[in-house]
């Protein structure tokens, strides 16, 4: 099943402003809630939000084996299953539907009225129920400042790390969508110097720039997939905000990982954008040295994509400044890579799971992903256009991740995810 | 809503062998699929298993507020999101039901032929939908074994063991249930004297003794659950063997966790056994120094449960052999104190979340958890009865973990998981 949606001379009878995330060409998949309080799963072009539900139901998808109901539904997970020729037949007839020239629903007042809605009448919901959450940590230059700041400088990174893409599982049910605000945690740290810990409020909440990928049903318990066919089982990306509380991951992580420093909240955009879409903007990864071991060795092309990313504080009650910009390139192990190294033991993957990159740094202090990061350990502060400053993110803090990718011809953008860190919970007194 | 299920002295019209696990007074619950390839919730009494999907719709359970096809599912979840009130009324239902002295299914024996099933008549299946898994490590003997194996014998605890219960997310999509086979991980190890990785069948495959518990939902995101509530939002317990692949865990953990060393299997037993039945065999857990941060310390009377617990290898066409006898009580941290770390950040915790001890062992050589600390890290083997010898598990072995509850009137059991390790896979030469 070709991809017909890609070209970028192709227009639409939907007005798109100029720098727009959401062209034609983009048509990624969403959840929301319409002005009738009814749950459907759309798609966006401009700022329209398209109810997929109302399209299928009014005819605009026959001749594409769907069941009835599948788009009536709160969550992709169900389409997401149906794999990638469904996807394609499904993005290609709306490429058609919205096409400048098409007037068969351009034209239909009737249709029009219970199929578009402008952006403000809907409220996005989180896309999809995720199964099992992975978070990889495969940015060598994210790896390579953490190993400076708390081990050696000399030996930042450690033994595994250039032949392994290390993940570890993180909590589904705190994933949010954009828009959701997310509190500052409780939690136990041991503060330097101290013998015992403390139990209060994390004193360094961070955000961490990342984006994932939602797969489809991949395999079954037991058999691996192999690192070359690993993208065909991949429906598309988010921005991700893999918050962290570093003040109780230091006291908590050794020897199993993060835990309540990561899981009281993470962030998601809420349109997935499909890897159909990203194609035009596919680049080579950084080189790998040493070379994997076999079963990580991608024979195939170009593997991973030219994603221009940023975020943004908003103090409460002033304006945005941009902390950083990186992109998706500078990560050292693939998607493909992850996956397959994620089923090599058999590990069965399920429509509606998300992996995570691990926090995107680049190479310069400008593109660090984390105020981690960008603070050195809250060694520096971080200049904000208002006049203040942070080292961490204070309480009512609004941070904003946004992505796009950009090229002579097109823009494909995620949105963004943007989400206000609210205090500490306080108990209501009995 | 008081428990009426647990009068040692009540009888049932159900034939119950002696030393069964499911005397009147247990009560589990668990998903079968019937002879008529239906699948229903149901419970067990002795050697049969009762439809409780064909109870319902025969009125048994009429004047409990329960919708029509509660146990019409191939999950528990929905019925465990219903909460502690109307489990407790099922339960005494079921115990009024199956009295001896109760005439009105008793009697009536086209209701019993849709009602009743023989265990070899149905298939068990995974009871619940498990959104998230997570793994604790709260048994002070198994955490200062690997200590000692591994780090210091004189500092074997890491110093936030005492004031933590340490934890860490795991994969719920590859929890099986039992008699579920199980393939040997694939995966990347560094041998000892080794300079580069290698990739290969692991050859360290392991049981873990573990006894799972299955919350209801529990808390809004943003809200801790106090630890002295804890416990009401927890509905059963079930056995669990947590597989792991030690010398993949070797290479992969540092530093965030064991990952492909545990994700390709762990294994459950079918019936989940509820708090109520197991009130009569609490007893106190192991006294705390340093004490606890006040969010962790529990008022409320006794805190664990006196739960036998054993392991039994089978190899191929071979006879058992009890290689560990260990016990639930011996646990440092109880299961309200992780469910309370668990949320203190706020985390959010749902009907059907699977919620793992982590290695029980006991105080003594022949209570430990683990083929890990049985071997003592493969200094040592095993002995079987067959004449054999095992330091880790081996192909075609099977694993068998059994649990109970006994005291002079009544024995509650939770039956078994058993588990085939099979070989690793063989992809099909195209």
């Amino acid at each position: 099943m070709p991809i017909k949606t890609n070209d970028p001379n192709k227009k639409t009878w939907i007005p798109v402003p100029e720098n727009s995330d959401f062209p034609i060409q983009n048509i990624p998949f969403g959840v929301f809630l319409t002005r009738d309080d009814v749950i459907t799963i759309g798609t966006r072009i401009g700022n329209h939000a398209i109810d997929l539900g109302a399209l299928h139901q009014l005819g605009y998808f026959k001749d594409i084996p769907l069941t009835d109901d599948i788009f009536l539904q709160d969550t992709l997970n169900d389409f997401i299953s149906d794999g990638q020729k469904t996807w394609r037949l499904v993005r290609n007839r709306i490429s058609d539907i919205f096409d400048k020239d098409n007037g068969s629903l351009r034209d239909n007042d009737d249709h029009k009225k219970v199929v578009l809605f402008t952006m403000e009448e809907i409220e996005m919901q989180l896309p999809v129920l995720i199964g099992d959450y992975t978070d990889f940590y495969s940015s060598k230059e994210h790896a390579t400042n953490v190993g400076t700041m708390f081990r050696d400088p000399n030996n930042a990174l450690l033994p595994n790390w250039l032949h392994i893409p290390v993940g570890y599982h993180g909590r589904s049910s705190s994933i949010v969508t954009s828009d959701t605000p997310v509190r500052r945690p409780m939690g136990q740290t041991m503060p330097a110097g101290a013998e015992t810990p403390v139990f209060g409020p994390s004193k360094l909440v961070d955000f961490e720039l990342e984006m994932a990928f939602i797969t489809t049903d991949a395999n079954v318990l037991g058999e691996p997939i192999p690192v070359d066919e690993a993208e065909e089982y991949i429906f598309g990306m988010v921005l991700f905000n893999d918050w962290s509380a570093r003040d109780i991951q230091k006291w908590e992580y050794v020897p199993l990982g993060p835990f309540l420093a990561k899981n009281f909240a993470s962030s998601i955009s809420p349109w997935i954008v499909t890897m159909d879409a990203l194609q035009p903007f596919k680049v080579d990864s950084p080189a790998q040295d040493p070379k994997p071991l076999p079963y990580l060795v991608q024979e195939n092309g170009n593997k991973s994509y030219d994603i221009h990313l940023e975020v943004d504080i908003i103090p409460e009650n002033s304006t945005a400044t941009t902390v950083t910009k990186s992109n998706f390139k500078y990560m050292y192990w693939t998607m493909s890579q992850q996956l397959a190294h994620h089923t090599i033991n058999g590990c069965n993957v399920n429509s509606g799971d998300l992996m995570g990159s691990g926090t995107i740094s680049g190479p310069t202090p400008d593109s660090y992903g984390s105020m981690l990061e960008l603070s050195w350990g809250g060694k520096n502060t971080v200049p904000l256009n208002d006049g203040s400053t942070r080292k961490f993110i204070e309480d009512n803090d609004t941070v904003v991740i946004k992505g796009f990718c950009k090229n002579d011809a097109i823009r494909i953008g995620f949105g963004e995810v943007s989400t206000k860190l609210l205090p500490v919970f306080q108990a209501k007194k009995k």
